[in-house]
């Protein structure tokens, strides 16, 4: 039995290809002391993935070449000499791109929790690090506040739908979304609830956002960097909140797009803050409850867009940066992987 | 009798030229019902002039085409009908471009305090605008913390240098400076005890703020914004706060340089937050004791760059672009007020 690996092959420039990744069969690992053997079932596909392919500073080291991708993902104990998985276990973590992973002291899963009714996809998305990013980065980074007129970049993907949605259940006064093509600005609306989104490939974006929020941006959060960001600032109201979750349009980029409306935050005494979830971990079961429970009385609306097998994965990677995607990709590497 | 008054007579594209202003006469107002008026004595020079001088959105209103050029000032009350001012007080407040102004609910000045043995320029400098937005900035907005490595942009001018000595005065690590030119960074080490000053103009600002805080920055305290705060944002540390305070090198330019780094902020959890000064006018007493008392121990060395007559105002008003002046500018209107 073998576990076959996605492994970084050369650093990519701009949007990953062929050659920057390759197939690699391993021997399926030895669950040693205190770990756990964990047969994956799906993988998260997170825009984060494409920034620990550079050779650049960020909150994590690079992959190193020849190193399996770095990835979330979930999966089954198979085997375990560790108290903190039993045999059966469903487990969230980082598993890597790969079919077999270990649970160590260093590398920790989280059980998942059964009976919720919950599937693997949608606790893996709304439950996962995507939802998750956005319930802190929307009530603890920004400080989200009822009646606040909340702006949400991404608003189509898995993040940013969940954000506009909490948003919306907790009384904002009006919650806009920003996202790319009619397509996706019609799902933006019409399933996930916004009250209005504005399509970033039309020209204009700074006016419409005006348009659309006359009294100014509260709260905005960033999915995307660059020239959305610069738009959204031209517009912030007094003491407004940014807060940084991503820069999904910078990091393909080779020449990075420059914000020039920094001072906005002087004139308007608005901040921005940047933030990781995993700073947060300590409080993720806080989330999980409210999450789940939005899911279940319908509140929360979600999609899962799977793509089939483990070789597919980069592939699905660079459906996040083409659009090509409807809600938070996951790849199925092992369907019998179930948590109900 | 008459008022000299300096007028905005065209908005300025780039530096201010000899057709942006006009000098008028006009007679000297009427002290009316619960108002003062003043006699001006000095007039504060301050960047943020520059941008009230465009038709653009700011935290005050543009300033009219024909109306005094907006400007703090201070003077002595020479008739009062208001119980708030006495004959003989030195005051402080928005006085204007002029030789006489009135002092009313709408328009409220400061009555300075006598008896420190501090004169008039000093108080402008350390205990005006410019000391206030150091010490609230750097105490408040930036929350220092003793052993913060602090890094201050336009550290050679009035805000800069004092943000500095109080962040040593406090027990700063580290504190190093960045300023244009071998002079002005002399200045800011040996004149105020800085414990390195960068020269923006030569190459390579990134690395070498990086070799001056290998640990990266805790605090950043940015008056120039554009390119400077770009290098200053690639170097931050966990946590880093950036302080917003001014962005003197875009004020005067056509074309805003963007920032290219604002991603830091995600990958080390930092904030940028923007603020202005009069929004803390309600704790400036706090302020003014500890920036007097430590004018008086000596802890805090500052300087003032005098410029005579009312008519060189705008000249004034240019050097803090060109460089040209060093410590805070201050116009002499009538140098028989005095303090002390």
């Amino acid at each position: 039995m073998s576990n076959r690996q996605i492994v970084l092959n050369e650093r990519p420039i701009g949007m990953i290809l062929e050659s920057t990744t390759a197939l690699r069969e391993s021997p399926v690992p030895v669950c040693g002391p205190d770990e756990a053997l964990i047969k994956v079932g799906l993988l998260s596909i997170d825009p984060t993935i494409r920034t620990w392919m550079n050779d650049a500073p960020g909150y994590l080291p690079p992959i190193g070449i020849g190193d399996v991708i770095r990835s979330g993902g979930s999966g089954v104990v198979v085997e375990s000499n560790s108290e903190r998985y039993q045999v059966g276990d469903v487990v969230n973590g980082m598993t890597g791109w790969q079919e077999w992973a270990i649970a160590s002291d260093a590398n920790r899963f989280t059980v998942l929790p059964r009976g919720l009714g919950l599937d693997l996809a949608t606790v893996m998305n709304v439950l996962g690090a995507t939802g998750l990013t956005a319930y802190f980065g929307l009530l603890d980074v920004g400080a989200f506040k009822e009646g606040d007129v909340v702006v949400v970049s991404g608003a189509a993907g898995a993040t940013g739908s969940v954000v506009g949605q909490i948003a919306k259940a907790r009384g904002a006064r009006k919650v806009v979304g920003i996202a790319g093509g009619a397509q996706k600005c019609a799902e933006v609306v019409e399933l996930y609830g916004f009250d209005e989104c504005l399509d970033y490939i039309e020209p204009g974006l700074t006016r419409r956002i005006h348009e659309a929020c006359p009294s100014g941006i509260d709260l905005y959060f960033d999915n995307v960097g660059g020239a959305i960001l610069d738009a959204a600032l031209a517009n912030i109201a007094m003491y407004a909140r940014i807060v940084m979750c991503g820069a999904i349009s910078q990091y393909n980029a080779t020449e990075r797009d420059g914000v020039t409306n920094t001072s906005m935050l002087i004139m308007r005494r608005g901040q921005m803050k940047g933030f990781i979830v995993f700073d947060f971990a300590r409080r993720y079961a806080e989330a999980h409850l409210e999450l789940a429970a939005m899911v279940l009385d319908g509140r929360l609306v979600h999609q899962e867009h799977l793509v089939e097998g483990l070789e597919h994965a980069p592939d699905a990677l660079n459906l996040l940066f083409t659009g090509g995607n409807h809600g938070k990709t996951l790849v199925v590497v092992d369907e019998s992987v179930q948590l109900s």
